[in-house]
């Protein structure tokens, strides 16, 4: 199964990531696509009147895995028990960016 | 032999593109090398008149494999026929760079 | 042991890879971390007065790797032996990449 990772950390590239991240599972229905938002990025989660709010709810239906970091969350200030139940929160963003690509996962950067 | 997939998403980031295949060309003349561009970076594929297009077909004629996202070629309106022949066309650019991962290449997003 | 390279060509990154760096070794103190400067970014080990240089240095003291790519002091104009002690220079840094990934370490662009 091809599995890849993509990493975003401005809010800015959210609605390439998720045009990615579709592009992804069209292309590759069985494959394991998870998203990792560090830094300001992580706003998104907790921006439940942002455009792509529901195009990220969408896609955790359609399978794709989201995963914030908790330093991110910390610095921006967010609540990690007010986000939506697709969230998973890792310690470190970028710990979880190194062991995913250990355990097979490409990474994608865009 | 080294492999590496270069990824590019954005217009101007092209001549550091260019810059970083012709170093690793001269760094490792027998590794093989790709770039993949989607999002709007294809739109240099079409544009003929660009300064980085000579540059672009110079390092195809040296051996780097260009690749275009055909989801992105539809977003930009641009006709894959119209290409030039160095050009290749993927069904979808994501899918590419995970693959290529998955068969050994390394990658690098400048 | 987890094994990472970041990869940084923009001077207004550093704040954000030197954080990550030191997030990534709380998370995970016996991992390798590494930090690969190409581009303009190689200009922060030649600048003392940086604000991020002295973070740099502690990082460095704490066990991160700095790499410089030596195409790009040339570009910079920056001389080689002038550099602190703790930076390491390689030939071209996407080669250096390249090797890193070959070799087992996890690629991160912030």
């Amino acid at each position: 199964m091809l599995k890849v990772i993509f990493h975003i950390d401005e809010m800015d590239k959210w609605k390439l990531v998720l045009g990615n991240a579709k592009n992804m599972l069209n292309a590759e229905p069985d494959s394991g696509v998870a998203v990792l938002a560090n830094s300001e990025a992580v706003r998104l989660y907790a921006d439940r009147v942002h455009e792509q709010y529901p195009v990220m709810l969408a896609l955790a239906a359609e399978g794709v895995s989201f995963i914030a970091c908790r330093n991110a969350l910390k610095l921006e200030a967010l609540d990690e028990d007010a986000l939506p139940p697709e969230i998973s929160v890792v310690p470190a963003g970028v710990a979880e960016l190194a062991k995913k690509q250990h355990s097979g996962y490409a990474y994608i950067r865009p």
